[in-house]
């Protein structure tokens, strides 16, 4: 029998914030309401704003993030578009595999699990592209499985290189709202992201960012694909006026507001600045416990979410095992074939020191449980340290800034 | 200022019930912890229950229904196939509009609102239909828009008559869980509900339950539509396991433990007579006010919404603003062709009598405010000797089952 | 098995609105946090408002409005003195037994049931009393029993005709916040309120507003009662710095911000024209099937219940049984001596027309199924004309006033 | 701005349980409903149970656990009635300025704060009385303010060794329900407890349970204190009813109704090892930080609050601040002569290893930055230690008994 509260640090969903929760613990309402456009019109403008989107719009689908992945595709490409994406863990895995399920022909780069996005091999192709075939450049904005961010600003610069007029396509799930995210600067076309992760909410609601020149390509005389639930058509037609195609889980609504709301009042870049402090924190701690992360370099470093090898000879599940059972903590697993030796630190969302302090001290000691030679404290004193520090400075700098 | 229990009657979302809230107000969890499908497992079977499908499986989408509608299609037809549907209401036109978009080749019939599926036009083109090339029959169980009720087993009776081997699709999401439904018994092999009907959730989650010839459909050698997010293959995977291809809204999952439960608790047959006893009780309130129904007579009424006209020269959109603002009540409203000359009470769900009596109550004075000369009490007094009438008829049965 | 939303038609409990159910739904708080005073202050600056109380202060109790009661008298009052009060209904009976037990020397004026504070009688004794003998007078404004409101100004009044000191006590559980009640105005000393009815909130917090002179009086040097708990001492050394002598149950102050914003937001004003129009809208249709209130005569209405004598022949707790178990609501029952022959419907709190209507639609159904002889649906109508001929008159009034 | 989840350390409120906020999270209900003993009757009956008390009975009363206290010198004692009290705390202390404010002639034992109750001199003190003058005799079993548990039984003992009929009052707000107790087996006469600690609910309503030597004191002819509030005779005349002599909060029940499942699912036994071991956990990490305890030795460590010295320099309220405001945790603060010098960690209701160890890196992180010299991560590295030394005992042990 488990006690205590329920600690989740895998990377998504995350702990939903008490506000949020009691926000959404609403009676139904009436979806034609006429004064629901006063909740849902402030949700479509906030929204673009969480993405940095001024011109496009934003789509809510109820959906997991999978959904909005679709929709992007669905509703600018057509089957046999040339695309050119790569795959360096479980999640660009799936979008590549989804991809080729819905006929687009794939140009798939393959990339050590560890790194991310090749700029090299994507300058390459893009500048081999003369032709303009390539019609649209898919980025998975941080891998989830593997702990690696790649640079959103670096894929757009090659493109703007050679004036490639091809889309650019953003998995965000488990970045945005999280970590620095510009869609109008980056030159982002299609941006995908989830409730569940950064924007704090249960799993259920996807987003989907499009930029004016999204909504051109799907407005343009080319053939798409057929859809139905997910097209934009549907949504344009009534969002404006704050309603929707089809019922929408209005509970989510106001969830949405409240989590929102939270963002701006503590401020997108003091919210990524929490982030990569925790996970800062947690990558210190890893290091202080003598574990190595699947992210090959500091170039990739996720801040949402850390995924460490286990040391040899001990088997990661059973450290997940111990972790769930013993000690009513979930931690991520390895995913395909980081399975069994590696587990996920989610550090994303509604998040603090203390948290992040608890989440090592639970690895820990399932690692120790489960064989680990490692020092007990070792991840808990390097964090802390790093923690003060960073305490440390921003307080000079604060007064500095006086 | 709105004050007191905003009363919803719209055929949808239906009135959460309190359990059902509390149970959903769960903190997040692991959608990978090894004790998920402790409760997941226990859900497909209940499901499965609730259509009354032995055989086959049902599958939870997050999506709303319109989403369940789509998987239906695309996993079991392909582009171009010829589909038997009919049209008298604005859901089942949206229907037609999606089989549309994907590509079928539908063989349309059109039907006077108020009346539901034509069972005579149906056995005419199914019996003319000897090379069997009408791959699909569509039957709309329930027309939320005009409160109309059609027969499965008439369909499923035809459709046998002729030997036709056609897959028998039917959109329940306003009549499962309401109204009598027997999958199995009735040969029905794609049946799509929603969570925020007869299942007492909020929207999000879309329920399909599927029969083993349309799985087999699924697995045979004629293509298929291009599809990812809604792909049985990727749920029957994992959902053995209790697991799902993509992030599940867990949150819903404890909330439909607990509507299971309840609807198990009261017995579906019980369910059933309560929606029957309670929708007659609506209409007779209906009669007493001399207004009429769209639906064009007792074999089409509808057990769980009652789509009402207005007395010529009165606005209906109009009583239904004065219901919202000035009462806090939300009914609903007449959709297409019907605007402005409907309105639609909702019936279904966790309902009981005196929630009917306050309906009838708030409708007989927004209809008065409206300028509709109706005698106040008229509905009221009508419901009520029905419903004391019904007390005591189900007094002397069960006295007499004694 | 019961179905639908529970109708709570009782004085208190009374309906608690969601968005103060929401915001109780909190984790555990430090009752010693260094930010607490931001929210309990603002309650105790507000509470004062609601009472209409400027010089003196309100404390609040982890208590029913029965121990607000006790501390009124504990802490102003010694064993032995005399004090003026009157019996009507049970909850005056029940205050004066207090009284009784607590040691005080009560001069008792028993009244009929149905009628209230006996403004002649209590004149009288007053003016006897030239030797201020009489420490204390108490009223129960609104009696719950036999739905009686009494007049506090009048009592005022008679107190400074004959310019006689004593404290004067307010009984308001079931009145304040509801109907008009003016602390300074009326030069009430001590007022007692319960969170469970006019505030909205559940039962378990009780208010006790006191004036500057019964400040004094507590003060003063004569002997007090022997008291601990309730004593206003520990409270004035804690509350104004926003903390307690006990641990203070601090969901409920999150619960109360939003029931004061709530009381605040509609304008205490309209908060009584609102109890009233409903009241009277009820009453009227308690009218309308020929059924006679207890309270003797329209300056004895209460605006918060009332109670109503079954026909001669009918159990009232067949009544309110037929109503719990058949229609899942609930009213007060007759209470001592009008057990049986009196069945109560409250109309406070958060609550609307349709409500109203409803419970009248119930009590319409329910005395029927009884054996009453009632023309069903002659209570809705006749409080459906009121309603709307309140609307009317007021539609009226806000033009006249543009 | 503070983030993620809000840690609470202190010695109660604890934190509820998600499934008994759930379960408080009800709608109003009648609180003379015909169902409600279904509910309460159950309530009492397991808070027998809980108690360790078989024949006598358990009131609640909705107050604070102060109000508990009350009642049992209301209701058993009278005014200049001789009673024992030691005092070696702010709890105990408060204790007696109670006693002493309702007319008690206590003989009080100060004890040195670090030590509890002084069995040598209570010994001392019965043996002397050879009169029975000592009317009763009080136990603080768990001194909140200095982590201090007292021995019940050795007050029992002595008691019994002397034949003295003295009742036994123990304040168990802090123990019971956490840590052994047995009512009948140590013949306590007088127990109280309060909603908030051990039985896992929020602040609002405290147990009294009483022994049948103290329902027959409290029956028997010496007069007593006048009371009405707090009355043991209108509880009697009511609860075994199921109902109650004003109106309850209902809410709470249900929340009870939770958590007394969970405590009986656990295993009472369970319950008191588990707090035992997280205790120690704490402790050891105290220890391996280099500080100490307020309790003077292991016979009176609490298994549910620890007091801890910070070193010399250090200001105790400093670290409290710092843990509040920069790390969105609460921790105890020092009270009276110890503030200042000591924070407390609350470790008792529904809690586990993690969270220990998220209170020991909190601390440290927290003096550290208030100035202490400790050696990050010391304090995580024993507590650790020590969980999984108890963890392979317990396995051990339950091999063996195989």
């Amino acid at each position: 029998m488990k006690h205590g509260i329920r600690q989740l640090f895998i990377p998504g969903p995350t702990n939903v914030p008490d506000r949020v929760r009691r926000a959404m613990n609403v009676t139904m309402e009436d979806q034609r309401a006429p004064d629901l456009p006063e909740l849902t019109l402030g949700l479509f403008r906030d929204l673009k704003r969480a993405f940095g989107n001024k011109s496009g719009r934003v789509f809510m689908f109820p959906s997991s993030g999978t959904g909005a992945w679709e929709s992007a595709i669905q509703n600018t490409l057509a089957p046999g578009d040339r695309v050119l994406m790569s795959r360096f863990g479980q999640f660009s895995h799936l979008w590549v595999e989804m991809a080729e399920r819905l006929g687009l022909n794939v140009e798939l780069v393959d990339v050590e699990w560890g790194m991310g996005v090749p700029l090299d091999v994507y300058e390459e192709k893009i500048a081999a592209d003369t032709a303009h075939e390539i019609r649209a450049v898919f980025v998975t904005h941080n891998e989830t499985a593997t702990g690696v961010t790649s640079s959103i600003p670096g894929v757009r610069k090659l493109l703007d290189a050679h004036s490639h007029p091809a889309l650019l396509f953003v998995d965000g799930v488990s970045s945005i709202a999280s970590i620095d995210f510009r869609q109008d600067e980056w030159g982002v076309d299609l941006a995908v992201a989830g409730s569940q992760k950064g924007f704090m909410l249960p799993a259920g609601l996807s987003f989907l960012s499009v930029s004016e020149k999204a909504l051109a390509a799907n407005r343009d005389n080319r053939p798409k694909m057929a859809r139905s639930y997910f097209t934009f058509a549907d949504q344009i037609a009534t969002n404006d006026q704050g309603y929707f195609p089809y019922t929408p889980p209005t509970q989510f609504f106001h969830g949405l507001r409240a989590a929102l709301d939270m963002l701006f009042e503590e401020g997108l870049d003091n919210v990524f600045a929490r982030h990569h402090r925790l996970a800062e924190g947690v990558r210190r701690g890893v290091q202080g416990l003598g574990l190595k992360l699947v992210a090959a370099g500091p170039q990739w470093h996720s801040d949402t979410v850390s995924a460490v090898y286990v040391p040899e000879g001990v088997d990661a599940n059973l450290v997940l095992k111990i972790a769930y059972e013993r000690y009513n903590t979930s931690f991520g697993g390895g995913l395909a074939r980081l399975n069994g030796k590696v587990f996920r630190i989610g550090h994303l969302g509604d998040l603090n020191e203390v948290m992040c302090l608890s989440a090592l001290a639970c690895a820990e000691i399932s690692l120790a449980d489960a064989g680990a030679r490692i020092t007990p404290g070792a991840g808990v004193a390097a964090a802390h340290a790093y923690f003060r520090e960073a305490h440390s400075a921003s307080q000079a700098e604060r007064q500095a800034a006086e």
